[in-house]
């Protein structure tokens, strides 16, 4: 099934309509601004990143950089948009962004170095997931998309993983699409849910733009276009011999489960092995373990009992608490939402900025809790081991020499912990330099098989009691700061 | 504001990728099967409904058409599609699909009739919003994108309703981008919203393709960006004077108003008037009471406090209780999201079925209760009025002569209700016939004074108790088939 598919580049195959308008209006009239103040090329440093674990829970899955990838290589303002920009007006009815500026954007090159973090690595909030560095109002007019692009795949990957956690190594099979929020939800939504561990969704585009594995089989529909379910079931066996799973619940799901074994011996007769059966309402406990019965006394040992209907994390560890039967799990609307947390609240905070003389002025937004207050710097993270097993990040200032760094002022305990520098690995990696694309593609079967990899080797760890905090110079700075600011 | 733009077709502009693969997999399986059955031509009948209002209200906003239009506009197999679907394998390796599919696939030429809601329409539960009639197969494989189309634009129009009417004609601002889920589902979204009632969005792209007002001035970073606050204020001032709303609370709220102020009259001076100020943190009841005397007091009692964080229609509720003096309200992850019922539970349920003679046979889907069990024929809708004011809407067959119909038998109350079928007006509208496009193309700002005149009108009726049923035929018939299938 991973086999090594050539991924494409999905959104921009997907939208050929230039993206560089996706933005919000304050970004332009900012970056006319900083302009018109002669500030817009100064150096500045955002970070992308979440201040919570979504769901409750104890870590996410980054993904979506690829797509944020496609969304930069793609910019540019085309004549269409200038000339649209240039319709919009001020509250005096004159055009808000004046000639000098729409020139200026015409000729606009993307100019920024971007690091980030690979898509399926397990991180943790207030780490940068991209670390933007270039011209002011550059770095500014990314922020909309990149935020819209990457808090979208990254809350989708993690609640995939969660789900597929609870499944305990059982087939997840991603059906969203129908109630995604929107087309791209749908898409990349399931190319999220693939790299967080699904095992194939029923997303025919998603199969074919990003090469992931799709499944499917027939719907309540069928059944009820044919006089009785017998009927409808035998007419499918015979259509589509390699492919049966028969949806039982149409009209009594016990007598369904009955003829579904009938119709496998008849198929088997005939040379082909039914898949197994799909519960899609009820008591999915209670009528997975009377399904097993049938299918084992029928002489389906084997046979997959495929579960869906509002399934999610929570309610997959009920169903295995109740001893369920069930093989396969069929998740839709509660993964392809994110139904029990919509947004990830990932935000994008300016951390450095070059003064008049070139200087850095590091910069941190106040909060009235101390946690929410954004970290000053050009940041990076290292990820500390013992053994092969993650022991500690470190979110460290890259303008600082190595030697510097080995003590972690650790976030939920405040307690410093030493720490060797030199026996971590960062996980921000060089993705674009001087607006030039640097990095290797991936596959996304390569992306999920590093969530499966991570999450194993977190497995071995205790999630609630890992080390996440500032290395000792940038907690100093960000007080320091603090107290510059309240004063 | 609302000048009379030409809408382009947005999402055949966006998504130059053929959307035709955009289904899950199962509606291909069930097409190729049904071909195989020889019944893929059969004439049957969908409704795409809802079951349930969402966010516990008492109605939906119908919204989506135009997406969903220039989806069905554009289907067709390309040859990377059929190429696609021929590499899909079943469960012995081999492929799924046969030659004789592949090739029918490719010949396909789109040919249902579609009835359907305009966008702005007051909707309610197990009323059709869509009728699809056509071949069995052609309307199997549209049902995944109709739903994922329609499901979350109607979610984010009935959401901006409710925000909207929260505000009480105050104008709200659509800020969703950053955190929808997507690119498109910040784009649709924001067309939804501004469908539902929002004045405007921040969101460009949006502005561009869908002719939506769109505003902003500048974010914390504009702040952060120089050495204090009011530099960056009278930079920002001095750089756009027609656009100037501050944001105030970077460092200190009320501080920051009284920068405002100061500002305020150096524009004053120079001939420009102050938008306003920007509240995003704090208890905005509280900070906008002190704002409003500040301004009042420094001469600018026509200025408007913009509030935003994490707004939605309970939050504007609660904030206009406490006396808060918002005046415009900026509304982003909430409304963009649906943050509190993610999903609206649309479904797409086969209704009719000619049988190898030619005859409609009904089709219900059966449920435990009997409200969730679908409704038979070939669906229509009735809204009756007296005076102007909508009474009742009646589900009728379409296929029944006008003259038999005359009683509505009410979902909530189970009651029978004399109606004149004559006084009413029907809700479904052509839009395809035979596949052809038919309806008459509307600009966004038609669709949003749709919605806002039939709220308007439904305001003058008690929702709560509002009439919404079946005639008295549908019924029988729905009775009929419900005892034939559960014996």
């Amino acid at each position: 099934m991973l086999k090594n598919h050539r991924q494409p580049a999905m959104l921009n195959k997907l939208y050929r309509h230039n993206l560089t308008l996706l933005t919000d209006l304050y970004q332009l009239t900012m970056a006319h601004s900083y302009r018109e103040a002669k500030m817009h090329n100064r150096e500045a440093v955002f970070h992308l990143f979440f201040r919570k674990n979504p769901f409750g829970g104890d870590y996410a899955v980054a993904a979506g950089l690829e797509l944020a990838v496609d969304y930069l290589r793609q910019l540019k303002f085309g004549v269409s948009d200038i000339q649209y920009l240039g319709g919009i007006k001020g509250n005096d009815e004159q055009p808000l962004f004046n000639e000098s500026f729409l020139n200026f954007l015409q000729r606009f090159e993307f100019q920024c170095d971007i690091d980030a973090v690979p898509e399926g690595t397990i991180v943790f909030p207030h780490q940068p997931l991209v670390r933007v560095q270039g011209p002011l109002w550059q770095c500014q007019i990314i922020e909309t998309a990149l935020l819209n692009i990457l808090n979208f795949s990254t809350l989708i990957a993690t609640k995939a993983a969660r789900i597929t956690a609870a499944a305990q190594g059982e087939p997840v099979l991603e059906f969203g699409l129908r109630r995604a929020q929107g087309i791209d939800g749908g898409l990349t939504g399931s190319r999220a849910a693939y790299i967080g561990g699904c095992h194939a969704t029923s997303n025919v585009l998603a199969g074919k733009l990003c090469g992931i594995p799709v499944k499917g089989t027939h719907a309540h529909s069928w059944v009820m276009s044919f006089d009785n379910e017998m009927e409808s079931f035998l007419a499918y066996a015979k259509a589509m011999p390699t492919n049966s799973t028969f949806l039982v619940d149409t009209y009594d799901t016990v007598e369904g489960v009955k003829n579904a074994v009938i119709v496998g011996k008849k198929l088997r007769e005939e040379g082909f092995e039914m898949n197994g059966i799909r519960l899609d309402s009820g008591d999915l406990a209670d009528l997975s373990k009377k399904a097993r019965v049938i299918l084992d006394e029928g002489g389906f040992p084997n046979a997959n009992i495929v579960a869906s209907n509002d399934l999610d994390e929570y309610r997959i560890k009920e169903l295995k608490d109740k001893g369920a039967k069930i093989t396969v799990w069929g998740v839709g609307t509660r993964l392809a939402t994110a139904f029990d947390q919509p947004a990830l609240g990932g935000v994008y905070k300016l951390a450095a900025l070059r003064n008049e003389g070139g200087e850095w002025d590091y910069k941190i937004k106040l909060s009235e809790q101390a946690i929410k207050t954004s970290n000053p710097g050009r940041l990076a993270v290292r990820r500390m081991f013992d053994n092969g097993i993650p022991q500690a990040d470190v979110i460290y200032d890259a303008n600082l020499d190595d030697d510097q760094k080995f003590i972690l002022k650790e976030f939920k305990t405040d307690k410093e912990i030493p720490f060797n520098f030199a026996d971590g690995k960062d996980l921000l990696q060089p993705i674009f330099q001087k607006g030039k694309y640097v990095a290797k593609e991936e596959t996304v079967h390569q992306m999920r098989e590093r969530t499966l990899a991570q999450i194993g080797l977190f497995a071995k760890t205790d999630l609630k009691s890992y080390k996440v905090g500032l290395e000792q110079n940038v907690w100093q700075k960000k007080q320091q700061l603090m107290q510059l600011r309240s004063s």
